[in-house]
């Protein structure tokens, strides 16, 4: 089975049991969880997704902090996973360890840079599993396999022992099969009992449902209306006044150009081998002019402005997390670049912003999924769980 | 001893026997080579330095002409060489296949491209070894090593099954220990008698000795004056007017851009994995302007003309082949491109002009060789042997 969905990266597949109960039972006791090759594991070499990257890095001594706090918690963690390289990718395929599967839709990518995680937890190997997101990279493979998913608030949990990539915009995210285990977890790595109180006022962006597929948006609408069954207002709403778009372009020049400055002297020294279009994404990054990236900044303010004006406490606003399902694998790459970029301007305002996420499995095109997505003010992450919970008990 | 060196590719150790002698013995006959894995073998995969260019690329069913050619004299062939990935290199380093050992200076890189094909003959594995010369990739490794090396004229020999990089600057070369093998596969592949008549006039080119470092200048110098004995009439001459540096930029700015040209395809379809550098020049030469390719074309013209003037028939130019000996092995990227346009300021007009070149082993630097070049009009290949040949018999 394991093999089939090729989730793990090579020697990645072992067990490190969860902190035995106390006196009182642990709250995730019995549950299993795998990590994305980001994380370090005491022991275990941190891969990266990259082989040079694992060449290069000495293999750590200590637990990072998000597999300790879920082992403390009594979960055990059953392995490390495959990652687009150096967590730049967001369509799951990496030419060194493969393709992990999307078993939810099996001709189709998983989605990334989280791809060995998500198509982990899909398959029902572990019950929830570490990923990292900065520009999409949990929320994407989320939605594209059919999972719970979320980007938390930037800078509310400690990513001590994960892999940076842009750590203006880099988040530790998780993923769940179901709206319990997902609370479970969240409620550990939040740091905080999540109740059942939920967000009274909806904001649908209307934009952003305009951006993605036709197909898409019909596939979510019944998600919508659930939705708005739970609130007390719902409104229509511009979220981007700027454009998507801008935005897109805004993160897709801060991204790159900060990611280079975290690789380049690994890169400049070693001369690793990486994927072309990895390679391509880095030497873009290196070439962002000093006026683009100021002005990038610039938009970053605003995009933050916006969304802090949307969402006042208690208002969640709605979109869908990518405007189609995983596109097939093995694309040419100009298609691929066509799609990340579509992609991005529905995930750019997650690193631009900082605001938690969660994308909720949302419905099915051509029998594939694609996710619902909630968002909320800063710290507001519980409340969104609470309402995913709430969904999932509207719908059955 | 073939492990120590590391010439090969994987499994690129067999032994193809020549053709069998006939009435009169095959001018070859008892000689072994080497060929670049940019040279097709029947029954062997072309892998170009990469595994995935291999995987992509059907095994070919028939010899490349010059493979052929060789074994038709009666050459046996030992095996395929290590390159940088597809020709894109010039030092010799490859991190898919490790960098074959200059044993003339073991801790120094052999050179390249045509890296494993001069560290095979430098260590005595074969009498001879085909390359292939873009941008100074038979020249360099010949100079670095301490080997005889030839650029033969540019459009002179058949191609066909030769890897292409930038056509309009792709040579076939091949290197020897001695001039009198040097001499005999010269006169197999370039298809003429190379009788003793040699040239009768010498310019030496001051710029391109006041280009490179003071001690190459020395340690190549008896050897000029050795070269000066043997003609009638010596004259120094500034070789490019222009500036060799703008020589080499032109050459910078069309090679980059032909080689995006051969590979955009396979890379845009595939996604392959390569070093970061190779994947960094691609990427530049995917961005030329197209008026910077236009006034390059028109830099190709001048230096042409330039050297054409310079070199009518029965005179030779004397240059270094590189500005230095072989620099160290696993310098930082920063440090290696600095190194390469030094060299390419060398070599520019070898893919700009196409006139043949032979690269003659030259003095030592801090005991690692380096190589004197003479260079002449076209199609007057045979003209430099002939006088290699009669340097070593002065020299002795």
């Amino acid at each position: 089975m394991a093999d089939i969905i090729n989730a793990f990266v090579d020697g990645g597949e072992f067990r490190i049991e969860g902190a035995a109960q106390g006196s009182l039972a642990n709250p995730l006791t019995g549950r299993s969880f795998v990590a994305k090759d980001l994380f370090d594991v005491a022991g275990y070499p941190t891969g990266g997704g990259n082989p040079d990257w694992q060449r290069d890095n000495p293999t750590p001594t200590a637990h990072a902090w998000a597999v300790q706090t879920l082992l403390d918690a009594g979960a055990s963690l059953i392995g490390k996973t495959i990652t687009d390289e150096v967590s730049l990718g967001i369509l799951g395929e990496n030419p060194f360890y493969g393709t992990p599967l999307n078993s939810a839709a099996p001709d189709r990518v998983p989605g990334g840079s989280s791809s060995g995680t998500a198509a982990a937890v899909a398959a029902g190997l572990c019950d929830t599993g570490l990923g990292s997101d900065t520009g999409g990279s949990v929320r994407v493979p989320a939605s594209f396999c059919g999972l719970y998913g979320i980007r938390p608030t930037h800078g509310r949990l400690d990513l001590t022992g994960m892999l940076p990539q842009a750590p203006s915009s880099d988040t530790t995210g998780w993923f769940a099969r179901d709206a319990a285990t997902f609370r479970d977890v969240s409620s550990v790595l939040l740091g905080e009992t999540i109740d059942t109180s939920t967000p009274t006022r909806l904001v649908i962006a209307v934009d952003a449902f305009g951006f993605c597929e036709p197909e898409t948006t019909r596939a979510l609408s019944p998600l919508v209306e659930a939705l708005a069954g739970l609130v007390d207002d719902v409104t229509e709403e511009v979220m981007a006044p700027q454009g998507l778009s801008v935005w897109g372009r805004a993160q897709r020049t801060l991204q790159p150009a900060e990611a280079w400055a975290t690789f380049s002297d690994w890169v400049e020294r070693t001369n690793p081998r990486l994927a072309f279009n990895v390679a391509r994404g880095l030497v873009m990054g290196s070439q962002v002019p000093e006026a683009d990236w100021h002005w990038a900044n610039m938009m970053r303010r605003e995009v933050r402005a916006r969304l802090e004006y949307l969402l006042p406490p208690g208002t969640v606003l709605a979109m869908p997390t990518t405007p189609f399902p995983a596109p097939k694998k093995g694309l040419p790459l100009a298609e691929q670049n066509r799609l990340r970029d579509l992609i991005l301007c529905l995930c750019a305002h997650g690193g631009l912003a900082g605001l938690p996420q969660v994308s909720i499995p949302g419905g099915l095109v051509d029998g594939a999924p694609v996710g619902l997505s909630i968002l909320a003010g800063r710290m507001e992450d519980a409340r969104l769980i609470s309402l995913a919970c709430a969904l999932e008990n509207a719908r059955t």
